[in-house]
């Protein structure tokens, strides 16, 4: 077997730590759904997460990592982000899991294709399951509906979401330039990194209009 | 089909809104673990809880039950005993996982022969994983070998534990009276009333002596 690539277990770490990190903020925000049937549907969309994550780590130890350690380095980004980001009531933890899944899976279907045909293979099937951005999406546009004030305030929710995402991001790319410079240039010669930026913006805006929100 | 009786979706409901409790708890709990590979291992442990609950519910829509409005009764005992057990590190979560879990799933397989055989099949599967109660009781056995002063500590969390859970328990049988008779007089029939509470202590007490812990 030849020597996997450093960029290619980091961007498995960053996806497994992703994963148990999401799984953590669902399973609270559950709290704040407004009956036991939401509670139970954002409590599974939390626990299908570390499925998620379990195969992940599975497939790190089958490269010779040690999970622990090479996600690590990504837990300070990903707690920053959600500890900045904490939702206040249900609809806000909604938008935040369909806007940050939504944006989350765009990104790695990208950088799927540049990953051997295994690796190609779990991180699409460990992409979330669109019943629950649908579920999301369903909930989100029928709040909006009874109370068209709700959608200014999670439209400027989205945009820090987006914000904060992105300031997080930058982070990670500077403290693991190989890994960013191994996205980047795989993209830059398939494509161009305006091109994915672009592709990553017009998905977004579609998805925030489809619930009724302002990009 | 059969009209299901009242008592047995009771049961399945209060099995059910356990689920979802636990969920909730083992996933706040996943935060006091030590290390990433433990709080994965706690978080999977509160995922699988979710898998289960989503089987219960299905069974309870199958036998035309509204699964909110069964399990509401159920929520406020629950919802206590967690509340008044809420564990203060990583040590006193696991017992909690391992004593609760332990004595619950013993409870719900003497509880199983009394039921149809489709029933008794599903509540026999959604008992837990024995990995789980294995990584709780290897956990537990090392740190009190590391510091034996931690096995009174525990002793007596795992006591509290017992007695919260004996008290929540009497208010669920006071409040259900249909549900209690049921299972009493099903125990009665079969073996005694006495002998299953035997049964339990008995297998309650060689689990705290598995992991060197005093009754």
């Amino acid at each position: 077997m030849p020597e996997p690539s450093p960029a290619v277990i980091d961007l498995l770490a960053l996806l497994a730590y992703g994963e148990l990190q999401a799984f953590d903020q669902m399973a609270g925000d559950a709290r704040l759904a407004p009956d036991l049937r939401r509670r139970a549907m954002l409590s599974e969309m939390a626990a299908a997460e570390m499925v998620n994550y379990r195969r992940l780590e599975q497939r790190l130890i089958g490269l010779g990592a040690e999970p622990e350690a090479v996600m690590r380095p990504f837990t300070e980004a990903l707690t920053d982000y959600h500890d900045q980001t904490e939702p206040k009531d249900w609809y806000e933890a909604l938008t935040k899991a369909y806007v940050g899944d939504g944006i989350a899976d765009d990104f790695y279907r990208e950088v799927a294709g540049f990953l051997d045909e295994q690796d190609q293979g779990l991180v699409l099937e460990v992409l979330h399951d669109s019943r629950y951005s649908e579920f999301a999406c369903e909930e989100i546009r029928s709040a909006i509906t009874a109370d068209p004030k709700l959608a200014n305030r999670l439209s400027m929710w989205a945009r820090r979401l987006v914000g904060e995402g992105l300031s997080q991001a930058q982070r990670v790319a500077a403290e693991h330039p190989a890994l960013a410079m191994l996205l980047l240039s795989d993209v830059a010669e398939e494509s161009d990194i305006a091109g994915l930026f672009k592709r990553l913006t017009a998905a977004h805006t579609a998805r925030m209009a489809t619930v009724g929100l302002n990009n």
